[in-house]
């Protein structure tokens, strides 16, 4: 492991820490028992993001919004720039300034800026004898996860990622104790097929979701999907459900260990970039019932540190647009399937049949001005093409029926939210650095 | 006033008093004595443009970022919509909530969704025998001031609130002891000038901005401008000086009472009407720079609440557009006059003059993508299509090359920031909606 003499130079200078004595497997004491720590990433959830959630999922007439497990919660916003000469993050940069403490540059997975490793809070507190579990609705290999447990100069070497998190430390274990997200096509691929091998070596693994209440034993790895799992608008939302697993076998009465796990929205980016807010939306929802699931926790095991931020903010989604004074909540919540699904859909369907398979999923009164740039990407007959222009015409629709603003496909450099409550939660407060998450966290456990 | 049978009952029902008595004019004591409020709002002040302005002031090779005023004060999110069948509000109906804490339509001054007078925070603690104030870089009688003092159906009686401050009460005293700001044009017009009146009946006026100094009495008006001030971008910046002598004059050193003043970085919000990116980071900064004054002010008088927010986001802003991973601030600090001033002078100006004076006011790389929209403007006979095409053209161009995004002339829907420092101001954290930060202000009073 390349990182194990920095991190011993670390962990000898930890004159700092925020609890008097590391704690070994063996020997937790109710006295010094450090917190558990939750980590929770909206990857993309600018603030705009949770204004649309709590608008959509409020009645305009009711002269009353809708709560949302978030409110009690907002503490301050983090700034993300990456050290890259642009204050425009991507998620690598991000997810490792917030494991690691570290600024890096787009495409770092747990290096900084000179490609040298940094040790993640993950790996600080599996050394201490804590457990470690990530959970995500992308691949489990994508940026923010594998920031939190390996070190790869570019996020998308996803089979080397894949490897790193298979291959077992020199301690003989592996870095992590569970993994719940998508991406076994990284594990099972032409070249090597990690899982019958990580069977063998004491890990369970399941690959059906179904499986997921059944798993009783760590380490684990449930890989739901090839890549990433289906959008929460297209299917059963799954984040808080494996939130809810990963919880029952992390938490201590299972194991007298604290854990650390990091829990990640991944698609809320996702469908902001492909401009796609009943999407969106429907990823906030499922990360907001992730978020009351560990808050539920969080009662019965109050020494849980709950820290909730995003990595940035994407699309430049805003509500209302075009000079008009607003934003058609109940026509979002109306819509059934995401861009994406759509789009696919309609591009393998002869043109005659779209008019039938949109009104039902679109619900809105789309009109000429709507229909005719789907007609005209009828006529292109390149697949791919195709498929992109009818994607744009789906988010013209869209955004414009329900007044919805975005400024690019990519992501903006806008601070977003902090949240935080539990033990030391006072130490996640007002305008913060991303890395200054992470080295609060880091700090805590030193 | 019609609002003084409404004040008495309110006042009876005081029974969740924040202070256990109301100080009389006369009676302070220092164990009673309540705190000053200052609230300071910065129109159309979303998180967005908070972010724009921090990282405009910052080196991008420092490698780290400037501090701003904000940064330790920051506490929660407000939510922002009206009672008025949408989710996106006006300066008006966000003013009226934020200075009565009640729910009213786009448009409303103190008053209602059935047109009803609502008490405001100022009118309640000036029955308390405290001074009142406010400061504004608009005229004085726009939304946000008018809404704390006066009440009216419309937003766009001007006259007619520039009449309610310049009529005195019925005990004999006018609703404010210091207004700062501009608008003389609305006090001193064809049907009525109230300026000699008001001088007469022992209020102090001036129009001069270099008089504030030598202001030494209460009342007090300054009208700076006939309408709003000058963009700082276009001038001396002028909300922290006005800032600093409204705390002179209000101060309880001088009156021996406490004060509640009102002090709103009013051309945030026009900067994003405009879509004026530099505009609105130089309006930022002159409300940041305002903070700064309060906050030193509240150092030497630590009985003082301070609770800073916004009424609104403007103009859909995102750092970073099309796709591109950067937003240029270096660029956006070279721009040395608003969009405003810059389309008007060339409107007026022969088009073979144009070059000259664009390009050092705007520092920007200008290609023959962004000039052609100009030079098509050229052409326009018409004066306002003219200028308006000039203006959209400037837009274009600045937006273009420094990667800044807009999506409307608008308002949008999003959250906005809340901060809160000195006594009770744990009662400012989370989400809150806007009509809660006026009823906290209200309750802490009563
Ligand atoms: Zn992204
Ligand atoms: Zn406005």
């Amino acid at each position: 492991m390349k990182t194990s003499a920095a991190i011993a130079a670390l962990i000898s200078l930890s004159s700092l820490a925020g609890f008097s004595s590391a704690v070994t497997a063996n020997e937790p004491t109710s006295e010094t028992q450090p917190p558990n720590i939750i980590f929770m990433i909206g990857d993309g959830m600018g603030f705009e993001f949770i204004s649309a959630y709590r608008y959509a999922i409020s009645d305009i007439n009711a002269g009353k919004l809708e709560s949302t497990p978030f409110d009690e919660l907002l503490s301050g916003a983090a700034t993300t720039y990456p050290d890259d000469n642009t204050w425009v993050t991507d998620s690598a940069s991000s997810a490792t300034a917030l494991a690691t403490g570290v600024k890096s540059y787009n495409g770092a997975i747990g290096m900084d800026a000179d490609k040298h490793p940094q040790q993640s809070i993950m790996e600080l507190v599996r050394d201490k004898g804590w457990l470690t579990g990530a959970v995500s609705t992308s691949q489990i290999t994508h940026a923010t996860p594998a920031s939190f447990f390996t070190h790869h100069p570019s996020r998308n070497m996803y089979n080397q990622i894949a490897d790193s998190f298979a291959t077992q430390r020199d301690d003989g274990r592996w870095s992590f104790d569970l993994l719940l997200g998508g991406g076994y096509a990284h594990f099972n691929r032409e070249d090597k097929n990690w899982l019958p091998e990580l069977q063998e070596q004491g890990m369970t693994v399941v690959t059906e979701f179904d499986e997921l209440p059944g798993l009783n034993q760590l380490p684990a790895m449930g890989l739901f999907a090839p890549i990433g799992l289906p959008h929460a608008i297209d299917d059963q939302p799954r984040l808080a459900t494996m939130t809810e697993h990963a919880l029952r076998l992390l938490s201590e009465e299972q194991h007298d260990k604290p854990f650390a796990l990091m829990i990640e929205g991944s698609q809320i980016d996702w469908c902001g970039h492909s401009n796609d807010i009943a999407c969106a939306v429907h990823e906030v929802q499922d990360f907001a019932n992730a978020v009351a699931v560990v808050r539920e926790f969080q009662q019965q095991h109050p020494n849980t540190l709950l820290v909730i931020t995003a990595d940035h903010s994407t699309g430049g989604l805003t509500l209302g647009r075009d000079g008009v004074y607003e934003w058609l909540s109940e026509r979002v919540m109306g819509i059934k399937a995401s861009v994406y699904v759509m789009s696919k859909a309609l591009a393998e369907m002869p043109a005659d049949q779209w008019r039938e398979y949109v009104t039902p999923r679109l619900n809105l009164p789309l009109t000429d001005e709507h229909w005719q740039p789907l007609m005209a990407a009828a006529e292109i007959t390149d697949a791919e093409e195709r498929e992109d222009a009818i994607h744009a015409a789906l988010v013209y629709a869209t955004a414009d029926l329900t007044g919805t603003g975005w400024t690019t496909s990519g992501h903006t450099a806008v601070d977003v939210p902090i949240m935080a409550t539990g033990p030391h939660a006072e130490k996640f407060r007002g305008y913060m650095d991303n890395t200054e998450i992470g080295k609060q966290l880091l700090e805590l456990v030193r």
